[in-house]
């Protein structure tokens, strides 16, 4: 149902949202998010271009949240990379049908409507928050270190 | 959320479903849906292909539903063209998520089961069956009946 790129740029912020206070490098995310360098790079592009994170080029540069993790829902990042719309008019532009959808479209605009319930709701703040839960992205439910080919980054 | 493609297999499907113990012509379908021709042909081989609609070459050929409107779920069709799948297990083979989904991965479940609820309990029938709503594709309350240019087609 959601892209691929959707689901990228999830893991991304996800996993920005770990480490609020310092740059992530793109090296770094790849690995965390286990999505190949050159995709990820345009989908951080489009994270950027909505005003999500923030980036600095060269040694030492990387990528971070442009605001607060609790600030951020998931509909947010949703929206940056492939907008979930409610339907307000007919489609087809039919005439008659205008505000009042028809049957079919209107099942469709309530698949959209629950979509942006549940993702509306939630911050990336509140994906880390659960002490029950694994945390997104780590393969370890202790920490929130990021480790890349086993060794802690900062 | 939908691609163009689901949302144009849902269109063909309901138009079908509207006359369903006749041929539909593709030039009638891609009228009556306002989809492109050459779109719409593709999505069409995809409906057949799932065995959701049968189809005739030829003068007086066109598309039919395979099975009875009340027997085909809208979560079908979409299913035929883009399957809304649940997450079963981490979508990064985190061995330790396994099933126990992180916080990211429940929300994005959550998602998908309320759009299975919602298309998985609508047939074609039901959109076809509602007095107080328009029909869909139909630019008239009034009648089921397929006009095309203003001649209503067989």
């Amino acid at each position: 149902m959601f892209s691929q790129t959707t689901e990228y740029a999830l893991r991304a912020m996800a996993c920005l949202a770990m480490r609020p206070d310092h740059l992530t490098s793109a090296v770094t995310l790849a690995e965390q998010t286990k999505v190949p360098a050159n995709y990820l790079a345009k989908v951080l592009q489009q994270l950027a271009g909505a005003g999500l994170i923030d980036g600095r080029r060269g040694v030492g540069g990387g990528y971070k949240l442009a605001r607060r993790a609790d600030h951020i829902k998931l509909l947010d990042v949703i929206g940056a990379v492939a907008p979930v719309k409610r339907i307000e008019t007919c489609p087809l532009g039919l005439t008659n049908h205008g505000k009042n959808l028809c049957p079919l479209h209107r099942k469709t605009d309530m698949a959209a409507a629950a979509v942006i319930e549940i993702f509306g709701n939630t911050t990336l703040s509140d994906l880390l928050t659960d002490p029950e839960a694994p945390k997104p992205l780590c393969d370890t439910n202790a920490t929130q270190q990021l480790t890349v080919h086993g060794r802690i980054v900062g």
